[in-house]
This record gives structure tokens, C-alpha cells and sequence, in this order.
């Protein structure tokens, strides 16, 4: 997947970048591949070289939008502010992870994508704000606050200040 | 919504099985309205006076093989009796309720008609399981269950009776 050779992969990041505005500016419905390869300046072909589809470059675009956004620099950030971020990434970006928690119900590669690139590393970081929490407790936690947090996306309710008091309010009740 | 008269009633009942029949056999994605209106004996016009799309119609059929299902006739169902009920309905129609959820998605109708037919009332079969707790909890646990069985449909993980003892566990927990 990630191209080897420099200019490979500041083609692969100006694709990245394409679908990443794209999405933003029309919706993730309505951006087709040609969209994005046109305003690459890259060809169709070398979007098909590295992904499959639509689905798994709009996730690619959003794992680098989540990649460079800023991040607390704590070196052990509190479940508090790994919420806070999460939320609000979440709450950016609802449409497109709304879409492409939807597409993925259609397309078997791009589910195991989706749980392979998002679902499973927001896990790993909930995880590691509860390392004191015994094991099984934390496993849990990070099922429930993460069933709250897709539940809510997919009911389009909003991922707000609000919403990460209550969370925090339900695993100090654990 | 639901037809006047007994032929209509007739007619729209046959719609229905007809609808739950094909998506049984074809799965969601792969039928048509003109499908079911065939298998029905109907016309395609007399879906569209009735239901929007398929969306409206399949999430109506689903409702209906609800009503129809074997419940247990206690008259204040335990919650470990509900929740063994949800999971293997939900289990069965995992395919259809998964396929619901992302049309929802892409459907401000078809979303308003999954809460009100779907997501409120069974939140509101599992509230009346958990009386003996505090209404704030109650709340709280509600949200936290269903949050479960959502994340658990959309990734595609079993509902089976493991889920259920897990979730049990949980619900005690607090």
C-alpha cells in the first residue's frame, strides 16, 4: 500500500490530500475516484495501483487527516483528554466515518480495513489511559465507551463536551 | 401508513411477507421494489403510495416479523429473558438490520423511521427490564446496551449467548 520511491509518494499524498478536501467539499457520496484523480493531477489508474476503491483511499485520507492533527504531548495522555480529542475528531468528521461505517456493511474489504485502521487503534489508545483498571475491567471500558461512541455516530448525536462528561461519568461508576 | 380497509390490509400484509421473503432469500442489497411487488401481486405503484423506498418498507417488514415472533408471555420479562430475545432476533436479521443502518446513513427518512421503529422501542423494552434501578441508570444502562449490540451488528461480531452473559455482567457491574 504505502508507495516506496519519493516522487511515489508525494504522489500518494497529494491523492491523500485530493480526497481529504474533496470529501469535505462535496460529501463522501458524492466524490467518485475520477474526482480525486483530477484534482491529484495523478491518473485514474494510479488510484486503482493503490487502492481497491473509493472506500479504502477515503479511509487512507482520514487515518492521515487523524495522523496529523494535533495531539496532547503528554507522554501518558489522561482517558479524559483522549476523549476530548477523539470527540472531536469524531465530530468533524462524522459524515465521512458515518459513510464509510456504511459502505463497509457492503464490502467485506473495507470492513476488515475499517476495524484494522480505526476501530482496533482508537481501542489500543483508549486502552492505555485505563491501565489502572484491572484487565478484564479495562476491556470493558473500552467496548462500552467505544459501543457509546459509534452508537451515537451512527444515530447522527452529537459527540459533544457534554457527551465526554457523561462517558467519564459512566466509567468512574465502574 | 397502515391501509384502512380489509383488502388493503390484505394487500399490504402480502407486501410484506413478500418483502421479508426476498430480502430472506436475495438479501437487502440485491432486491428491488418491483421484486416485491411481483412476488406480491401488487403493483409497484401501490408500494410507492404506501412506502417511500425499500428502506421504509424492508425496516417495516423487519417490524412486522418482530410483532409476529415468540415471545415469552411473562408479563414483566426479566432482562437476561429480553436481551436473549433481542440477540437472537437480531442475529438472524443481522444482514438486514446491518443493511438498514447504513441506508440510514445516506437517508434523513429512513433514519428518523430506524429510531422511532427500531432503536426507541426496544430501548424502551429494555428500560421497562430495569425498574429496580435508579431512573439515572437506568438511563445510563440502557444507552451502554444498546450502544453494545449497535457496535456489535455494524463490526459484525456474533450475538450469541456468550454476548449475552457478557452483557449481564456488565449491567451488574453497575
Amino acid at each position: 500500500m504505502r508507495a516506496g520511491r519519493p516522487r511515489d509518494e508525494r504522489v500518494r499524498q497529494a491523492i491523500l490530500a485530493a480526497a481529504q478536501e474533496l470529501v469535505l467539499e462535496k460529501g463522501y457520496a458524492e466524490v467518485t475516484t475520477a474526482d480525486v484523480a483530477k484534482r491529484a493531477g495523478a491518473g485514474k489508474q494510479t488510484i486503482y495501483r493503490w487502492w481497491p476503491g473509493k472506500g479504502a483511499l477515503v479511509l487512507d485520507a482520514f487515518a492521515e487527516w487523524v495522523r496529523q492533527a494535533p495531539r496532547s504531548n503528554l507522554r501518558k495522555p489522561s482517558l479524559s483528554s483522549t476523549l476530548v480529542e477523539f470527540c472531536r475528531g469524531a465530530s468533524e468528521a462524522a459524515p465521512v466515518l458515518r459513510a464509510l461505517m456504511a459502505e463497509a456493511q457492503f464490502d467485506e474489504d473495507l470492513h476488515k480495513r475499517l476495524i484494522t485502521q480505526l476501530v482496533r487503534p482508537r481501542g489500543d489508545e483508549l486502552r492505555a489511559c485505563l491501565t489502572d483498571r484491572r484487565p478484564a475491567d479495562r476491556e470493558v471500558l473500552v467496548n462500552v465507551l467505544s459501543g457509546l461512541v459509534w452508537q451515537r455516530l451512527m444515530l447522527n448525536e452529537p459527540l459533544d463536551a457534554r457527551f465526554v462528561r457523561y462517558a467519564l461519568r459512566v466509567v468512574a461508576r465502574f
